[in-house]
């Protein structure tokens, strides 16, 4: 079963967040990335895991996501991101990305392992498309969405779900990784604002009984409608924050321990109680990426 | 579809909740209930609705739960509550009591117009069943859990989702009761703690952009255990809580306006997002109580 005492996290994993406000430069985007992460494995050698934002390489503007995009693997970022893992031998949660593949444009997530191995890749599925009073904002206008829950499996540690930004909202995503696959983790690279961000961070935490890992971009108020918060944050398996970013460009460093999902978990044994003969299994018949 | 113009809720409906904390006498229970309702009356003559929390006319306790179980709809506070209903002409939401059928006992809920009809019924479908370092707690050992979710109808309103403590940790019920039903809101009488109370009750609004209240005995220390903490709430469909009350004895009054659904639902229309081609419609298959 998911729950009780299987190990669904081998060790501990230590994490750095990478809250930076990306520009319009590619070129200087990653150089900041670049800068960002290796202070993150001087200040904290044993770091195991850097995750980056929604959009860190290019500007949150749907009038642009075409103009940036890049085919994965082979465009600059990815390759960058490849080199970085290799090269600082860490875990990298690649935020995500402006996604070229033939004429379709996507957001997406791509992870390497400490090789710089591409071990998983998510396409954002919930496309953030609203009208408020500020305005409309429209990501479908210029993206397709992805049409599969993510799972990435993380090499000596577990596995975790991986979704982007507004795929928060639905609670789907996370029961299908923790049930499903056994996550110990949801990443959500994003940007969210700092009240429902919070919330949403903390409902999946308890309702899985895992942790929820979000990585927002530095605050910009130049970015258009919805600019980014930052508050990239950590919360627990019972759903308490364990580590916060304020608003500007800032590492938040953190680390998951499977002692704590254990304790959730035998304490109150949600996975045991489930009626799924009132209703229906979720993860069951999910559609799930496995790259 | 569910959302959007359809008008949920008809028109403002104004609720108090009764914290009062239930002594080991059913007689001066059901009195003390009787006075607070009278005052709730009194002091705001338009209320709608009251709501009572999770055994309000008897202890806490596993091992009472027979000595106070009484059938439905011919024991004493049943046939209370619906003369109560009747004289004070509200809505009632009867928190819970020990419900006897055959030689079973559940945890159960009663709901009466404002005639003193019964009109909905809810047995607790996840019984509280834990092992913590404080000692285990096991509801199932005295307790059978009910087979179905609920829905009510309450007429003049709308269609509400109506579930008892332990049943908001699964986000199933309030998924079913919102898409299945068009419900405006998730009733659940409980004994919650401040904590997760908090946390679950807002989990349960945003995520189905609906009203969530929770009814909770005021604190008790003498009760065992799990004392009740209080802490009656109530929040809005976008997350935010609009009313709140301490640990004590007290009533806490609140009006649910079908404008703030609109509002929330006009502006992040989360029903037309869901990728119900990614993963299933928990509510399609639910086995449901429409008495």
């Amino acid at each position: 079963m998911t729950h009780g005492r299987v190990p669904l996290l081998a060790k501990k994993l230590k994490i750095a967040l990478l809250q930076v406000a990306p520009g319009t430069s590619v070129s200087a985007n990653l150089t900041k990335v670049e800068e960002y992460a290796t202070n993150a494995k001087n200040i904290y050698p044993d770091v195991d895991l850097l995750m980056l934002p929604e959009f860190f390489n290019s500007p949150y503007d749907v009038a642009k996501f075409r103009e940036y995009a890049e085919p994965i693997p082979n465009g600059k970022t990815t390759k960058f991101l490849s080199l970085l893992a290799r090269s600082l031998s860490v875990i990298i949660v690649g935020g995500s990305i402006p996604e070229l593949d033939g004429e379709k444009v996507y957001n997406t997530s791509v992870t390497f392992n400490v090789k710089g191995e591409l071990i998983g890749k998510h396409r954002k599925v919930h496309l953030f498309d609203l009208d408020s009073p500020k305005g409309a904002f429209r990501e479908s206008d210029s993206l397709f969405p992805g049409d599969k829950a993510t799972n990435i499996a993380l090499p000596s540690f577990g596995q975790i779900g991986l979704a982007i930004c507004y795929d928060i909202k639905f609670p789907e995503l996370a029961a299908i990784a923790a049930r499903k696959h056994n996550a110990f983790a949801m990443f959500y690279p994003g940007s969210f604002n700092a009240t429902s961000g919070q919330l949403l961070g903390r409902s999946r935490a308890i309702d899985n009984q895992i942790f929820t890992v979000l990585c927002s971009p530095a605050r910009n108020p130049d970015s258009g409608l919805y600019p980014a918060y930052g508050h990239s944050l950590v919360v627990d398996p019972f759903g308490k924050i364990i580590a916060e970013a304020g608003e500007g460009e800032q590492t938040v460093f953190c680390e998951l321990d499977p002692e704590v999902i254990h304790m959730a978990r035998e304490s109150i044994p949600v996975s045991l109680q489930r009626r799924f003969d009132v209703y229906d299994d979720i993860s069951v018949n999910a559609k799930i990426n496995e790259d």
